[in-house]
């Protein structure tokens, strides 16, 4: 590492001469793949960019120069650039750096993100206000596929401020390599003399090979020349220089240094395999995750009853208002946190229609390391607004099954939302799921204390804790919140008496506790209520673990409340 | 109106010869207008798809096959044609026909829609399940700025499920004309034989006239008899034969029967550049809705720092937050319910950056006429779960002044709502605007009964129905929910010990009411409280002051309550 020791700052990179930039992107790379096996992360994607951002430094005076990093998983070559290889070793964890870009930790980061599709948007707005200086999205082809990035290259080309449009290629989207712009992409890609980009304002740079100095460096210096918009077509390779990764670019997308074997996911694909088996109508539609949400095995079994549309989450979700249209029954399977990139498709287009389309929502709740950007967190809140929507949460594996059964009785909007990873924990009981009803797990009418906890990650945590509690002579209601919608004002009612806290993985404002809370209000029944959520706050990558602890929401945290807050 | 008494049904006008297409494209006309001017509706983009329309119902067999119009604005001759001749003289009104494809009216709408660039998506849902159908989409040169709309595209180009797509070109569009896929679009139409579309599964069929027949049917047929995709190109006149709307037609886009005087927007519109007027990083950006929101004049004299997107409201809102990163005070102004398509661009780009980006959000609340798409009554909800976000609702104009002030001297991201339309009251109190505190308009210790009213069309109705109390010898506390965040708990427990009536307009999960509900029961106050708002169902088309009283938000209604609920 004696080159990378001596770049504390990106301008370093410019006193380097060709053979020392190469030696410099091994040392990166070395870096990388050392962090990344013992804190997971982007893999597969950082290796890719390498020499483009070295370059990128080599070329540009940043921060004058503005970087975006579209999504911003490849932005792990530029930290180490830019004064953060100390933290590097603590890749994702708490006190260290994020896997994202972050502000808060150096003025090197321009913007912080970890959604798709919204580098050039940001930097339609960045050139507008800083006049002069140069703005450089860095854009993969997955990215293509997101409706935004359009609305932003209409915006340019209307507008014609000066962007730089790095287009990060390594041939891993499928749609993007088949798709409509795309497609013109590369007809532009196999005539550089084409002036139909440049007519509405855009330089066409094409075919530079993103490991080649030599060709990278002046594509970059020309793009910094020029007076006006240059897009950059640069082919990168997925995972560059670590076998394991370059063999299995997919696997090594995102690393996990522990991978259980059963999850909520691989629960999910089991069960709509077996739904699939017996009901024709089932299509699963996916957002460019289909081994994120464990759909692997149905794209094999059913590839005709399964979509994959890309970065594209709102035409997901209306395109599957369109199969309910026509009377199947899709199942959008997708992140929390991605979901909110569908929100108005799904209030405007399947909940204003009332349509049976089935939402299973995965990574609901606290995620870790992937920090702010990708927690689970505003759900609840965003989802239980809307009208006809029936809102799910399993305490495990079967009740996941349950749901999704009792879902494709419905025949309205229902998300099932689940977190990420595995629960330890094996319950006993296990009640039939009936729409609007909470599952009470311990009842007695002398008990003076009621837990509500929503969301399997919570009701694990709070099992644990009534045992622990009743070990020490406090025995409690303890109820599941399965449904978040419609609100179980039986349930509520038979606990009214009785100090209710509710426990949940998602903010304070428009939380089910809130509701609760509110229908208590209404009630006049002055039910004493204790809300322990998230708040309003936003938690930075850590552990789970970690995260559930600094909320209360874990084990100890819940035994303390109890504790507190029981009369006898 | 002899030829059109005569269809009743949309396959009736197979039977017409030429001339008696012309004719009733004549009559359909006259309809159309006879009705907007009583009831105020759409006038210049139905005037423009009149023959269109006709075209498509002669070459067609609907409801066999499925015609969606994007935005569903343009739907009124489609209705006519569809057995709705007599419900259309009551257009928009209670008891009517909507102003929007409904299906609840009609087997020949095929999804109710409001908002733009969505057609094509649930076009592709529908073409998958129901295979061998011709699925019709009818998209708008302005809808084509939406990047769902490029997201469809590119499912249409990987998967190839037949599609036909009938772009409705009226060159209204500024950005469309010079936009990105726009301008591939334009370049196709100069070479039809170009195989670039068809090589991504896409016959192009360009330059028809959209107000003849014999132009548009033997385009409709060739897409009809197609075995793939096939795109329309038709150039319509937008207000065609009705001079006023064909001599303005931005004037004539959205014809209101009533415009009063001075309006929350044109207060925003004066209110913005004053503001401008003494800082020069002032910005204005407007999602195609420059008229509507009030920017008239602040395009007009600033136009360096007025940005236009097109209907594209995920890139004004990320576009703003560049602008915000690079120093800029960027203020969005958009309805209520098109902000619903910025969800995660607010959340993610804004909120997680803590980004000074103002949102001026007119028609929230109730809007009457344009049903169900366009209510702004979820805002409240989706707004409040962001973190570092400040929600305030001015009860008037000098309020909204003072809030646009404030809004300038926070560095957070601020939302101001304000509904559609106007005020008749005189407000005789003005206090200052301060973060998180309500406005107290009536304290006494002695009364046993408060009211909390948010937004200006409910404190308007409120402060009526307190006046009227009063005469009835009933006073009561009466308070304006200036902020929705952060909540003004000084004052919640000032009245802790009356009962609180919270009214509002927005749906019942996550409002202001019940996180104030859930406020006193944390708190152990034991206070009663009553929620007034929307509640979870959906209210059709009606004049606001109708829905108001529905939901007992009228002054009436609240007279009532305050009597009802007033313990002496």
């Amino acid at each position: 590492m004696d080159i990378l020791q001596q770049v504390t700052h990106g301008g370093d990179v410019k006193q380097l001469n060709n053979d020392q930039l190469v030696r410099l992107s091994d040392e990166i790379r070395k870096t990388i793949v050392d962090s990344v096996l013992v804190n997971g992360g982007h893999l597969s994607s950082n290796l890719g960019v390498v020499e483009l951002v070295v370059a990128l430094h080599y070329v540009f005076d940043f921060p004058k120069d503005q970087l975006i990093f579209d999504v911003g998983h490849q932005c792990y070559a530029h930290k180490i650039l830019t004064g953060r290889l100390d933290g590097f070793a603590r890749l994702r964890r708490s006190n260290g750096v994020a896997g994202f870009p972050k502000r808060e930790e150096s003025v090197y980061d321009v913007v912080n993100t970890g959604h798709a599709s919204t580098s050039l948007s940001v930097a339609c707005g960045l050139s507008r206000a800083l006049d002069q200086r140069n703005v450089i999205s860095v854009v993969g082809d997955g990215a293509m596929t997101g409706g935004l990035i359009y609305e932003a290259l209409n915006d340019v080309a209307v507008n014609r401020q000066k962007q730089i449009i790095i287009i990060n290629d390594n041939k891993l989207s499928i749609s993007y390599n088949q798709g409509f712009v795309s497609y013109y992409l590369s007809q532009l890609s196999k005539n550089q003399n084409s002036e139909s980009l440049q007519s509405i304002g855009i330089d066409f740079y094409g075919n530079v090979d993103g490991h080649d100095f030599n060709q990278l460096i002046p594509a970059l210096q020309y793009a910094k020349q020029s007076q006006h918009s240059v897009l950059i077509h640069v082919n990168t390779v997925k995972g560059k220089g670590y076998a394991p990764s370059e063999a299995d670019p997919v696997a090594y997308h995102g690393y996990s240094t522990t991978s259980p074997q059963k999850t909520f996911s691989s629960a999910f694909g089991d069960k709509i395999v077996e739904l699939a088996s017996k009901n024709p109508d089932i299509w699963a539609i996916t957002a460019a995750m289909k081994e994120g949400v464990g759909l692997n095995e149905f794209a094999r079994l059913y590839p005709d009853r399964f979509v994959d549309v890309g970065i594209a989450e709102g035409h997901a979700v209306t395109m599957a208002s369109g199969l309910a249209l026509g009377g199947k029954r899709p199942i959008f399977a997708v992140y929390s946190s991605f979901l909110q990139r569908a929100f108005d498709n799904l209030l405007h287009d399947v909940c204003l229609n009332d349509l049976a389309v089935t939402i299973c929502e995965d990574r609901s709740g606290i995620v870790g390391g992937d920090g702010e950007t990708h927690q689970g967190i505003y759900d609840v809140s965003f989802l239980a607004c809307m009208p006809n929507i029936v809102i799910m949460q399993p305490k495990d594996y079967i009740e996941l099954d349950d749901m999704m059964d009792f879902a494709m009785t419905l025949n309205h909007p229902t998300v099932i939302r689940y977190p990420k990873g595995d629960i330890k924990v094996d319950y006993d009981v296990h009640t039939k799921v009936e729409l609007g009803k909470f599952e009470v797990l311990r009842y007695n009418p002398a008990n003076s204390l009621t837990l509500i906890a929503g969301g399997a990650t919570v009701v694990e945590q709070a099992y644990n804790a009534v045992k622990e509690a009743e070990k020490q002579g406090h025995n409690v209601n303890f109820i599941n919140a399965r449904f978040v919608k419609p609100l179980d004002t039986e349930t509520l009612n038979m606990v009214k008496d009785t100090t209710v806290i509710i426990l949940e993985d998602n903010v304070q404002r428009g939380s089910l506790g809130e509701a609760i809370g509110n229908y208590y209000a209404e009630s006049g029944t002055n039910t004493k209520t204790v809300a322990v959520n998230l708040g309003d706050s936003l938690h930075s990558q850590a552990d789970k673990a970690e995260i559930l602890a600094d909320y209360g929401l874990d084990c100890d945290g819940i035994v303390g409340l109890i504790l507190n807050h029981d009369a006898r």
